[in-house]
């Protein structure tokens, strides 16, 4: 994390000798100064992964006309890339259902300008959190899901997202399933924070399945929502000691602790372009 | 944690035969189910600890009752003891200064009854923090400390906590140093977050102390506060890792989290009377 | 862990009013000096669990009529119940294939007398570990099993188990998967690190499954074998980070640290008589 | 950790623009294939640090003509630089008093070629595991060391380390301060294992000190040696949970499973050339 400006490039492509060379010496010519830079080769599928963070200032021109001058390089090496500014904050669109704590959490850290983002609105399936919501002065809306509303409901937040013309969507224990054509039409856009060690506890009730098994430890995931229910690319994920001692109950107020830490840290490397997708797994540039 | 109601009797006396039997048969012959029970005999220094947590309803008589039929007991065994009523909620005073973290993850545990118990006021040298206090509709106090009015403004803060009715301070990382005499006054009642692994970078700025001694894990330490700064008695700690990556901004950012938790933690931990001193150390009956 | 000789009550019945009161006056009468003691109550189950350790040279009698006199009070109660003499050592045969890391690991800790065991041979599918084992004055057994012999094979094993008085096998990356009728004459009894996190990554090659699914922390689990693979009660588990530069090679060698310090928690609870059984799921009194 | 031979590039310099385009092109420019690549600008202290592992075989020279070939651009950036050879083993002289965990752990690692170096002797202040280690078919030195003769036993000490053309030296728990001439000849090269997490608990004796204070985790830190005692570059630490039911042995105990762990990380990072010193600090390209 910089306090100055720059610009962030992420791009993957298939690996070969010079991927480096090139893209720094493109930045060296122009004077770009590096200010942090990441690398992975996943050399079982052949692909190279890299980001780049170069101070704004030590550059001559702007964004645009740097996409227009590494675009060849980019094409040269068939790359997937992207280029972002740190000047333009990234617009989340929080969804949340009757749980605080990582609402709560979320917006601490906006508060304190720790998450520099935008949050143009929350979604809510319940009226809860309106007034703490409308506090801290960002617009609430409450757009109630019943079986038989499911469709229209679902397009109205569509509706909402891209009005207020969203970057991702932060699932922050919103308790329903998003429908598969919502899914769709943001890969890599929607972040949920599951209540469990994926793939352990897939689907409803997982610190219950928890406690059946009897388990030592319980876990939380920070996934990228996909079609298919918790099986999304994995960005975060951690775990806490449980033990005998402890009912569902406490399994639940344990379990909040890692989930609104591994939310918050999930989406903060979303928003710093940390994370770089590798067919359904993440390279996570910390 | 029980839902149910229940009197919690908490107890430390020099260990010899017969303690638990003679507690125990006490409560069996009063037809008190026991929720939970733990024991601790430290051989070192010869003392017994135990925490008893017992059914209400179970019992025929009340707290009153049961605290005059026990003091027999209590004498013979030459017992520091007290018993709690799940049903009075301890009364916790907030003490903050301009950082957000541990406020907003307080309130929210109160918010969500996860913490059960009553803030009748939080306290505080700036005011940051009012309207988000207030909103929650908890009384918010200005009690502003410079060098010239440290001893004037610790008389309002010690005023203020016996007005409510306190039962313990939390520092909820307020960042001032307490006046010897208030340390001295409530043992064992207040409870402080330390930004680092104690005894670890004691004093200002642990972070940067950290990063100066190139450490890879960061910590936090929640400790009863004493006369002597940051060497009181440990409730809880926990670490993180960091890397050579980390600036001090990052360690603060990190930091933050566990500040949180392991504050809410030993909050937790004494709110439920699970914390038993034994001199400088504690006894935790997680 | 007490260095001065001890017997360990262990327990477990239907929870009622009177259990710890109706125990500890027992030991009480005989002037029982009590060193440690854990309680647990079950309340979904409605079951209660004890453990307690007495200072052996405190008690007026030995095991043997300990047993007789408190064989009423188990009645009265309906106790699953043992009594074990810390003077008597366990006897564990641990099972090996060519993986030597659990193995090292185990034999250190027996070295040290830190796991303070009889181990009265070794059992291998390979001869790897033959001239290592030896160096330490243990026999070693080299029984080969093919999928022809498989059922003669594990008869030998058995013969050999029954032979030494084995209380308990230890699975120290045993890559065998034993025979159904050996799991059930033995429930309880014997002990497999499983290199995952269960309930994740059942079965074949877990490291190869983490990978595949792009977990972000893997694990290892120590459980009692049942019949059903990786089903078996749960006694300890732990995960450690990975990130996307580990390989599957790196997974393996993270793996190999967790599995082995899992797998002697768990064997040292079982030692220490720290684990009982509740249903499919333990008790463990750490 | 790559199982291919590669070339492993360290180097650290004052930063500015250009650096890794003048290297990553040199790389290009000799078709060297790059395995994997770690960066890090320091800049509070203005300097960068790199790592680059390249493909041995994709090169058309060998190591002395890298070298060469590279200097003008080592010397043109100021940098100081190795390069290494993974075929080219490091060879480990173990040091080791009278505890086993430390050893048994890197020998179990060494065998498993999980460490793949080469143990030249061990040396111990105690003949104890004399046998242990020349089972493994390792040279093994008894040099006692007394108040006495303490000049005269670290003369042979260092005439055996040279003798054997040592890489360096891993102090596996080695009970012997070592004297400042010998620490100040091969700094970076003498790796400890302090059984505290430094800086608490400096000197004699921390898990005593731990236990006094009452502390809720301890810890254990692998570093350079320094002739300052136990102040020299961290290169890792960990910590794991402990409560006030263990005693000081308990301590000792849970101590050595991460003191060999992180002794066992701290000595693979080195092997692997991934530890950089930044003044008293590291950087550890994991």
């Amino acid at each position: 994390m910089h306090s100055q400006r720059c610009y962030t490039l992420s791009a993957s492509c298939p690996d070969r000798v010079g991927i480096v060379a090139r893209v720094a010496s493109f930045i060296a010519e122009h004077q770009g100064w590096i200010l942090e830079t990441s690398h992975h080769a996943d050399s079982e599928a052949g692909r190279y992964f890299m980001r780049i963070e170069i101070k704004a200032d030590s550059l001559p021109f702007h964004l645009a006309e740097f996409r227009q001058r590494f675009q060849p390089i980019a094409d040269e090496f068939h790359m997937d890339w992207r280029i972002t500014d740190s000047a333009v904050k990234k617009r989340l669109v929080i969804l949340v259902s009757k749980q605080e704590h990582c609402l709560y959490d979320l917006l601490a850290r906006w508060q304190s300008r720790e998450l520099d983002v935008e949050i143009p609105c929350v979604i809510s399936n319940h009226d809860t959190f309106r007034g703490f919501v409308e506090w801290h002065g960002i617009p609430f809306h409450h757009v109630p899901v019943t079986p038989e509303n499911k469709r229209a409901a679902f397009a109205e937040i569509r509706r909402l997202f891209e009005e207020v013309k969203g970057d991702a969507m932060v699932l922050a224990r919103y308790m329903q399933i998003l429908p598969s054509d919502l899914c769709q039409a943001y890969p890599g856009r929607i972040i949920n924070i599951h209540h469990s060690f994926l793939p352990s506890f897939v689907g409803a009730r997982p610190y219950h399945q928890a406690y059946q098994r009897g388990v030592k430890l319980i876990g939380a995931t920070c996934h990228y929502v996909t079609a298919e229910l918790d099986a999304g690319p994995i960005i975060e994920q951690d775990t806490v000691r449980i033990d005998h001692g402890d009912s569902v109950e406490d399994l639940v107020r344990y379990g909040k602790d890692i989930e609104k830490t591994v939310l918050a840290r999930g989406v903060r490397y979303h928003v710093e372009d940390r994370v770089l997708l590798n067919g359904n797994r993440t390279v996570v540039f910390r």
